[in-house]
């Protein structure tokens, strides 16, 4: 079955349309016309081989929604017309203790990634959401319950909400807690709106005074220039949480300050060179952490969508074309988005 | 009240015999004969001033054994003759939150140290353990059962015990966690002894063969040399919780690797300069983290003793007489001491 897609043939070349085959659905599959496809960050490092074992041609996206064309004959969840997602996952080993716990992101034998995974379908690596239909096992399928006229906005949220709200949720944040949300990016944007529906007490920290107004829109109770030392030291000692979502190197300890005894600052990017080592002292004395957190299991990104449904929650979106996605890239670099761009799939049989 | 202590007149100078004053017992105070006070790494960092801020005449010393020997007329919990012990703490606001909680270490208006900690009393700023007498806050003493004749042995509880001991129990170690305890020193033979006693499966790592033995004898199930990286493989993703008691500057991805998911790495101990950069890729792939831990509050440092007793727990210990203290710093930085010297304080009034 062959169908429209975008991506690049090789780490130089620009991401152009491309025919690719999608298997016939098999018993537990199913078939996902999809109508929008965020743009991640993640994509433009796979494509570019920023990162190690590029696998081409390259076709990423992994913050899919759209509407199940076909099913299998053992799918029971799903049923032709449902509005579905697909986020960063469509496969892992289950049966590892992971995955036991609905843990897929940490499947011991390696989670099946939705693009640049090995796979038995052609090319031999999975191909992504820069695509008009994709195949995939019902597990990994999510069900979406947002209006319909927000589902592209809905495409964030299987990534960048997701990899907000787990660590969110994990480190209990809530009312009578003091959160924190380091750059208000694709990330962080949500991360404010997700600690805000939670009831927790939410500062966000950008280094952009003009960032101020927007991040109160977008629910947060205080703004911090982390760059305004007399600012940051009136909170030194107060947050019971900082999600930090910059994953460019930066000092860390200013974080870790500001954070309460047993404090947690969370991670969820990978610096492309290594924060400046961070301050033991300020974990000992106040035993404090810094932590990882990565994407979700399948289970918690139901529920994730379910919150942002029941809560009205969307990503801020700018929608472009599939002929616009090099130029997205290059706007995102300069974090020129608000905030995040998510790709008209119908645009790529034009 | 005069009694003899050892301290030193100012950095580059010996320890020395110093007439020190004490004062008389008030309604809530104890007064201590001290019997034996262990020698830590923090004695020699403050008394040569390796630190910032000390305050001279230094008299260190906060693992102290002894006996009472008076008490102030309010207080209710000891009597004169009972064996008793004084830690790192003998005062804190005992009104903030942590206070509250019984975590004194980390009073919000800042615990008073057993020595180098601003006091009403003469020269003006605490003085510890290297003295013959003591006078302390009853809620500031801690009770000991073990036999009298390991008393000596239970100094080195009152830093290095509780040192290890609180991160173990905060972390829940204990029957079906993997624990790894990294250098077998003061500290590291604490933490083995204290893990394995927990019922944790504990893990020695040092980096010489030679230790490999003496590991095993103090309690751990196995022994990894840490510079072994075909051995380090074979435990990589295993650990519940590693205890990592050495300061000076190493890598700390070599243990990161090693914990399972939400697994969690703890340092006690700040080093001089700083630890390469940790990977945050190894926290964001496992949801893991770095932590710090800071010695204990009094309640858990008594729970640690009474632990201690009911499970036969010393420190092993080398006893110097203390016009050694000098001679036993220079061993110490050269890790040439089983595991911890104490001083016999009734060598003070030679």
């Amino acid at each position: 079955m062959s169908t429209h897609a975008y991506g690049a043939h090789a780490a130089d070349k620009p991401i152009e349309a491309i025919a690719i085959e999608r298997r016939a659905p098999g018993p537990q599959d199913v078939q996902i016309d999809i109508a929008y496809c965020g743009i991640c960050h993640s994509d433009l490092h796979t494509v570019r081989a920023e990162w190690q074992g590029t696998r081409y041609p390259c076709v990423p996206g992994h913050e899919i929604v759209g509407h199940v064309s076909a099913i299998g004959s053992d799918v029971g969840t799903f049923k032709v017309g449902d509005t579905v997602g697909v986020g960063c996952l469509v496969g892992s080993c289950q049966h590892c203790a992971a995955c036991d716990e609905g843990l897929e992101q940490f499947c011991a034998n390696g989670f099946v990634g939705t693009y640049n995974s090995p796979s038995a379908d052609a090319p031999g690596h999975t191909l992504g959401g820069y695509s008009q239909q994709i195949v995939v096992d019902e597990k990994f399928v999510l069900k979406i319950t947002h209006p319909e006229d927000q589902l592209a906005a809905v495409a964030p949220l299987l990534c960048a909400g997701i990899t907000t709200y787990s660590p969110l949720r994990h480190w209990k944040t809530g009312p009578g807690k003091k959160v924190g949300v380091v750059g208000i990016g694709g990330l962080g944007h949500m991360g404010i709106k997700l600690a805000h529906a939670m009831g927790a007490h939410t500062v966000a920290f950008t280094t952009s005074e003009s960032k101020r107004q927007a991040a109160h829109s977008l629910g947060a109770d205080e703004v911090v220039i982390s760059t305004d030392a007399a600012q940051m030291k009136q909170h030194a000692g107060t947050f019971d949480f900082i999600l930090n979502t910059v994953a460019a190197s930066h000092n860390l300890d200013v974080f870790t300050t500001l954070l309460k005894r047993d404090g947690t600052l969370c991670l969820v990017g990978v610096p492309a060179s290594p924060h400046p080592s961070p301050s033991i002292y300020q974990l000992i004395f106040g035993r404090k952490a810094i932590a990882g957190s990565f994407i979700g299991g399948i289970a918690e990104t139901q529920e994730m969508l379910d919150f942002c449904a029941e809560h009205g929650i969307v990503s801020d979106i700018e929608m472009v074309s599939a002929q616009q996605i090099d130029e997205a890239y290059e706007r995102m670099l300069k974090s020129d988005v608000k905030y995040r761009f998510v790709i008209d799939n119908a645009t790529m049989s034009a």
